[in-house]
Order: structure tokens, then C-alpha cells, then sequence
């Protein structure tokens, strides 16, 4: 997507396989500074991670799989996939929620399974280089696949913007490129429908305020940033016509992990007839989980983000304030869980689905596949 | 309550009905500084409470009684009924959403019907010490009436805490003393029950964080902030037994306007079964609104308080910080309503009741008496 005019990715590498530049867009500068680091090794592509330099279920996982990639270069000929497997497992912990961690260490794995360090080095890079364009590729189809919802509601509300509101940065900043639940926003946009976005502030990280809100300022779409609070009473007030989030992880149920607080705006959504849509690329699947209220893990991230907010204190410096007492304590799960029964559907590549079991099925023949696996190990 | 060892109320006088010495603790500087204004004049008591530098519903009512009798204490003898409605119309249009503001500025203008000034001066100031005296009278018996409910979790539980969440701030610092919302969550503390808050931060005001955080510090409540988007998570994963909130106006159906977001946890408690009590003074009652999400007005604060976070840069230096990025726009509400059917009782200083018109009615006759005026009206 754009930023001050010119195109970029979230995440791309100098194009020699055997030298280790990767860039990428670092993320914690943002709203405040347009900053782009570049990483030698796996250890700076887990600081990257863990750090959240990076963020977002889809670049997270082509950021891992660049990683691996670094990993490889730094690897020794002698104990190659031992040290592999050290540095995916690094890579791994990096990040507990977003399964598209796993999915593009699973690849890599598979992809160099055999071969020897001077064969596994392009091909864990050809390999990075793919799940990136596979990402920017799915997500510019979920764009197209949410666009009828979007064409449909502004057909029923004519004279007016559509409305709808996000929780969270699922644009293109949180994948490759395009985004998922902005995805469709985007699209709309471009073809010239009235549409204006409440931008959840998403506290405690703030991602809506500084990422989402960002994003579209750069791309000239209408929008307000509203405290996490005060989506419900927009919806009460008939002022959303439709919500759209990303997910980190989707159960096979249709349970769907995704930033604190999304399971509360679901609530809201059911309460007042507002469709409630999750956008999400394949790789966010976990069919390995049955009931994601149960199986996904849930990251408890520091205090410190809740105790203290970030932002510029004049243009150009940047400083964090203490919004509590001295000696006051804080708790912060990451993410939560939106029960399936919660979800309008789910805006794939492939298309758009129900959230259930069946829904998924019918749309991914490969979760009946890893149910009947599960079936048999039972 | 006690600030560092000493009793302190919200809002005091220096005593002499013919001197303008009213003095308030300033909210706008807390939690990083305790710092106590001293106002003179209609307009100083007017800026106090436009400027937040007293809110909550309990205490916006004490402020507006103690405004009151300093605009008689400005009065000119000639035109003196006059010069006070004006004053009672100024005062009136500082906050609109909290009905404790008209309800206690109602009653001094009864107080002072027919007198001249010499005479409405010290009956202005008796008034106004009365509602004062009688909202932390009332307050204590809030406490006094939700503590059964918290002794009773704590017998269902045994062995750990009880776990409160709670929105905002209805400590004693929304009120004159003791609060709404947390009176039952001292006088469990007080008699010795484990007990454990969970303090919703608050955006974008940051009440909870700054204030609510505060007094249960000073008071030794074990508490931890969370990020208003958390309550949710926790009530799925069981670890809240109750919500207790407080109320800016409860309509005469039940519906309860309080800060923005309080309906979002209000339908969280209801999805996973947790108790969620709204705790208010009569005063906090509108019986002449029927139906209050249509009927309640919410008052639109500046978008600055949604872009910016303030906090303490150091000890003893605040700033705030711009959370988005330049050129973003921000919307701004401060209040929402929560539907009576998320809400299982009002505890009042007369006790706990259902929320619906007739709990209301049963424990309140004289909502019925505004039924019958409202019908014969119509």
C-alpha cells in the first residue's frame, strides 16, 4: 500500500539469497516516525517478533519464515537441522496466539526437510519470499470477497457513508500487504463507495490509534478514532452498519482469538443486529483446535503497557506517561476469545462462510481432514 | 475517606454562610498530585465542574448546591430571583447527562423561594451542607446494603478473594464521601473479607486508572488495572463474581446511563452469568423519564481527550502525549445507557431492588407518584 505516495510492503529482503538483509517496516515508530530496520540474523528477527517491530497474525508469520531463512544463513554445515530446529523453536516462542507463527515454521521445516545447508538456504528463501506474496496475494482476494457485503450496505443506506468498525490494526500493516479486515474497506474505497471507519483506540498497545488510524490517513479514507468504549453505544445508536476484525488464531468451531476486547464488541454487534465479520487469510486456521474457548493459549504481556500510554509529546519526540498512581499494579491478556455463535461469517480468499464447524468445512475440506485425523488419534 | 492517614471529604466550606470559601479536592490533578482548590464565585464553581475538576454523579449535585449558594452570596439585593435563575441555568448547563446536577439545584430553589437575599444566603448555605452531609450519609448506606451481596461470595468461594470489576470511578471521589459503586467494596474491606478489584482503566479520562486506582491505593484494597477491552476475557474465564458500577441517571424502566462502556461490560456479565449491580443514590433516579436509551441525554465531550493520553512524565511533571497520528479526528462520547435487563439490582441507601419499574417502585413509591403525573400530563 502506499505511504507518502510510494508502494511498500510490511516486510522484504535485498533479494540475495545468500546475503542476510531483510527490512522491514518498524512498526513501534509509527504514527510518530516512518522508520525502516534492517535485520542480519534470527536473533534480530525474534527481537522483531517478541518486540512487536512486526505484528499482525499474517506478518508475523512471513516475518518467522524470513527468520528462518537468517537462521539458515547463520547455520553451521555440521548439526544444520539440529540448529534449525533450535531456531524454530525460538522463532516459536517469539509469539504464543497468532498460528500463522507455526504454519510458516511448518512450511520451512517440510521445505528444507533432506536437503543440506547450501541447498536449505535459497530454498528457505524462496520459500520466505513466497508466504509473502501468498499473504499480500490473500489478502487482496479477501478484499475483493468482502466487497459485496460492503457494495450491499451502502445500497441500503443510500445518501450516507457506510459505517463500519475495526478493533485492532488488521490491515496491511499486520500482513504483507492489503490487510484482511481492512481489506474490504480498502477495495470499497477504491471503487469510489462512501464509506467512513470508526477505528477502535485499542488499548493498551494502542494499535487503532497509532496503525489502523495511520494506515487510512495514508490512503485518504474517512475515519474517527473512538475509545475502546465507545463502540457499543455507536451500535445502539444504529451508527455501525457493520463490524469487521482480523483474528489470530480460528478454531475449528469458528471460535476466533483476536485482540483483547473483540469478544466485548462481538457482544454489542449480537446485541444490536449488527452483522459482526472476521477477516482472515487461510493460515489463520487452526483445525487442529476443536474449541478454541478451550485450546488457544492466551499471552499475558507486561504491566507496563497498562500503567503507561505512548505517544508524541511534540512532533518528533516521543515519550510514554505514567497514567496511574506510583506503586498501582496492572494485569494484560493480549487477546480474547469470540465464541463462534458471535460471528456473522468469516471473509476468506476463498470466500465468505458461516462460522461454524459446517461453514468452515464447506469452505475448507482440509479441516474435515484434520477432524477425521483427531478422530482417529482419539 | 483517608488521604495519606487524613479524613478528607470531596467538597467542604470554610464554615461562614457569608464568606465564599468553598474548597474541592482537584480531580484534574490526580493521581500524580493532591492539590486542593479554593472557589470563590459562581463561575470558579461553574469552571469546577465543567473542567472536571469535581465529576461524578454524587458530587457534580454537591458542587452545583455549593455553586448555588455562592452565586447568592454574588446576587444584587434588587432582581435577586432573577440573577439566580440565570445562575441555576449556568450551573445547570456545565454537565448535562448527570440528573444529580438539576435534582440538588431543584432543591435550592425551593429552599429559597420567597426569601430575599439576606435571608436566602444562609438558607442557600444550610442547603447545601444538607445535600452534602446527606450524600455521604447515603453513601454509607450504600455500602451498608451491598455488603451482604460480597459476603456471599465470598461463602460460595472460599479460599480466594472475591473479585469486583469495576468501571470508572464511583469511589467517594465521585461522591462527597465513601462513593456508590465502591461503599460495598470498603465495607467489605473494612470487615476483614478478601477482596480483589479489577479497575477498568477508563479511556479517555483514564478514571479508573487515575482515580479509582488511586483511593484503593491509599485505602489498601488489592486491586489491578486492566485495559477496558480485558473485562470480558476475565468474566469468560471466571475470574470476576461480580460487576458493581455506578450511574449518572437511571431512568424510571431501569435503563442506567454511566460512563462510556459500561453497557459493554454489562452484556460481557450477562453472556457468563456474573452478577452486575449498578450502586446509586435516590438522587441518582429520573423518574420523570420513562424510557431511558431514548430518553437520557449523552453528552459529546472534545476529541482531544480520545487523541491525547495524559499522564506523568516523571514524578511530579505531567504531560500528554498524542496517541494517533497528526491530522487524525477523534468522536468523543462520555456516556452510554445500559438496558435494565443486563443489570440484576440497584443498590441504593434503601436497599437492593430489581431493575425494572416495578423493583423500582417497590422500593421507590414516589416513582409511581411521577407515573401518575406523567400519565395525567399526557
Amino acid at each position: 500500500m502506499l505511504v507518502q505516495g510510494t508502494h511498500y510492503r510490511t516486510i522484504w529482503t535485498g533479494g540475495d539469497p545468500f546475503r542476510g538483509d531483510l527490512f522491514i517496516i518498524d512498526q513501534t515508530a509509527l504514527p510518530h516516525a516512518f522508520r525502516i530496520a534492517r535485520l542480519h540474523t534470527l536473533e534480530e528477527a525474534c527481537e522483531a517478533i517478541s518486540g512487536m517491530l512486526v505484528r499482525g497474525a499474517g506478518l508475523i508469520g512471513a516475518a518467522a519464515a524470513h527468520g528462518f531463512w537468517l537462521a539458515a544463513l547463520q547455520a553451521p554445515d555440521q548439526g544444520f537441522h539440529g540448529f534449525m530446529e533450535e531456531a524454530s523453536a525460538a522463532l516459536r516462542a517469539t509469539r504464543p496466539t497468532a498460528v500463522n507463527l507455526e504454519w510458516a515454521l511448518e512450511r520451512q521445516k517440510k521445505r528444507i526437510a533432506g536437503l543440506g545447508r547450501q541447498q536449505a538456504v535459497p530454498a528457505a528463501f524462496a520459500e520466505a519470499c513466497a508466504i509473502a506474496d501468498e499473504d499480500a496475494d490473500c489478502c487482496r482476494r479477501i478484499g475483493q470477497n468482502g466487497l459485496p457485503l460492503l457494495r450491499r450496505a451502502a445500497q441500503a443506506h443510500p445518501g450516507r457513508p457506510v459505517e463500519v468498525l475495526t478493533h485492532c490494526n488488521a490491515g496491511w500493516l499486520a500482513f504483507v500487504d492489503h490487510g484482511s479486515a481492512l481489506a474490504p474497506v480498502y477495495a470499497a474505497f477504491d471503487e469510489g463507495l462512501p464509506i467512513h471507519v470508526w477505528v477502535d483506540e485499542t488499548r493498551p498497545r494502542g494499535q487503532g490509534a497509532a496503525l489502523t488510524s495511520w494506515e487510512l490517513l495514508q490512503h485518504g479514507v474517512p475515519h474517527d478514532i473512538i475509545a475502546d468504549n465507545a463502540g457499543g453505544h455507536l451500535m445502539q445508536r444504529g451508527m455501525v452498519d457493520m463490524v469487521i476484525t482480523g483474528a489470530d488464531r480460528v478454531a475449528r468451531n469458528g471460535d476466533a482469538a483476536n485482540k483483547i476486547g473483540t469478544y466485548l464488541k462481538a457482544l454489542a454487534a449480537a446485541d444490536n443486529h449488527v452483522p459482526f465479520y472476521v477477516a482472515l487469510p487461510s493460515s489463520t486456521f487452526d483445525f487442529g483446535i476443536r474449541d478454541g474457548m478451550l485450546g488457544i493459549p492466551i499471552e499475558e504481556r507486561s504491566p507496563e503497557e497498562v500503567l503507561f500510554a505512548s505517544g508524541a509529546l511534540d512532533p518528533g519526540r516521543t515519550a510514554r506517561v505514567l497514567l496511574g498512581p506510583p506503586g498501582a499494579t496492572a494485569r494484560n491478556w493480549a487477546f480474547d476469545v469470540t465464541p463462534a455463535r458471535l460471528i456473522t461469517g468469516f471473509i476468506t480468499e476463498r470466500g465468505v462462510c458461516a462460522a461454524t464447524e459446517e461453514g468452515i468445512a464447506s469452505m475448507y475440506p482440509e479441516a474435515l481432514d484434520a477432524g477425521a485425523r483427531e478422530q482417529r488419534h482419539a
